[in-house]
């Protein structure tokens, strides 16, 4: 029996641009494991492995269920110890948790600012009014307000890319020669900012998008059969 | 025969403060190996082991020669494999130039803008000289323009610490529950503001502080063998 991964969907559910289910898709694949996604919208998430999580990704293994991405990627690592590695030791793990909180609080609330409006327009009717709630009350202010000016904010993400940068400078991957688990933390959050939000955010030239390709290709384009929002 | 380190100091020998030594210094602690210190200023650099390096920290080991901070680390990891580890493991190996980008382009710069002048004052005079010369080249103003207002980016450095800080809210130190050389590369940044500025910069109950203060036990204390700067 396949593993089955369940997650976040918009009106679309062939366009799956949670940045956390991203991360799980991407290990599941580096493990090289069959899995089958299924889709799930905000609103359902409660109803799903009889209310085993209250967000998703969510992974079931046989008769093992694990949320959260970096929880999924630590049981993945344990249960196929002899499958590439995520994390390349026990050093990489606990470094790999650096890595999580810098795209988290660098990366995440400034691709919140630029996509919030278009990640509303993708969900279907009852999700929208659940994101909307819920956004509106976490950041004080309405979508269209944390969306306002958003081209402003462009430059500054860019910037606060620069440890990103200077390091994809001198190597391929985070991971060095191979990507590794802290590799996919940050794809996935320029992939939720790739199949959300249209604008032209990374110039092409720039070491981040050209690692961010090599990302993409990776097994077989995966990344690519989602594709880009449209302007 | 023991390692030596070659080091940088200002005026009084016994203060040395730069980042890149005091990194080398904690991982030839963290190996538990015995080392001497020689003492070098700025101007004298090009002078040890017959013209062997441009800057340091320098180690000789026996016969063998090793500069740059990061270069001594992997060195001292594989010529002495069943001492502590620094990196457990390659993935912990790779993952530590994240952590060494953003320390270099995060907290490098910003602390330069806090301490400049404070580290000028406390050089000798023709390193003074030197030291005056080679910054204000590189940086394009006087180290008075430099430092202007610094009380200012107080704020924008502890902001821009967010993700250390919210990784050190859930453990001890950067490498989980024991330190590595990721450690290092970040209180060596810290240590060099404590010795160089007297400006009371991060909160005494900040994680970050915290985390700090740790590192500085390490050892014996051996962080604490330098008293800060007082104002």
């Amino acid at each position: 029996m396949s593993i089955v991964l369940y997650e976040l969907a918009g009106a679309d559910s062939h366009r799956p641009f949670s940045p956390h289910c991203w991360k799980a898709r991407m290990a599941l694949k580096h493990k090289g494991l069959v899995f089958d996604t299924v889709s799930v919208a905000f609103t359902e998430v409660p109803t799903i492995e009889n209310g085993a999580t209250r967000a998703v990704p969510l992974i079931r293994d046989g008769g093992t269920l694990v949320s959260d991405s970096f929880r999924i990627a630590e049981y993945l690592e344990e249960a196929y110890p002899d499958l590439p590695s995520l994390f390349g030791g026990q050093g990489g793990r606990d470094l790999t948790r650096f890595v999580e909180s810098w795209t988290q609080l660098t990366l995440h609330p400034a691709i919140t600012g630029l996509a919030i409006t278009d990640i509303h327009a993708m969900l279907a009717e009852p999700d929208q009014v659940y994101f909307r709630a819920d956004r509106e009350r976490k950041l004080g202010r309405s979508l269209e307000a944390v969306a306002s000016g958003r081209e402003d904010r462009i430059e500054p993400l860019l910037k606060s890319m620069e440890p990103l940068r200077s390091l994809l400078r001198g190597r391929p991957f985070i991971g060095g020669n191979a990507p590794l688990f802290a590799d996919y933390i940050v794809f996935g959050a320029l992939q939720w900012l790739r199949i959300t939000c249209p604008l032209a955010v990374v110039p092409t030239e720039d070491p981040v998008a050209l690692w961010f390709g090599r990302c993409l290709d990776l097994f077989d384009g995966h990344g690519r059969t989602v594709s880009a929002a449209s302007a």
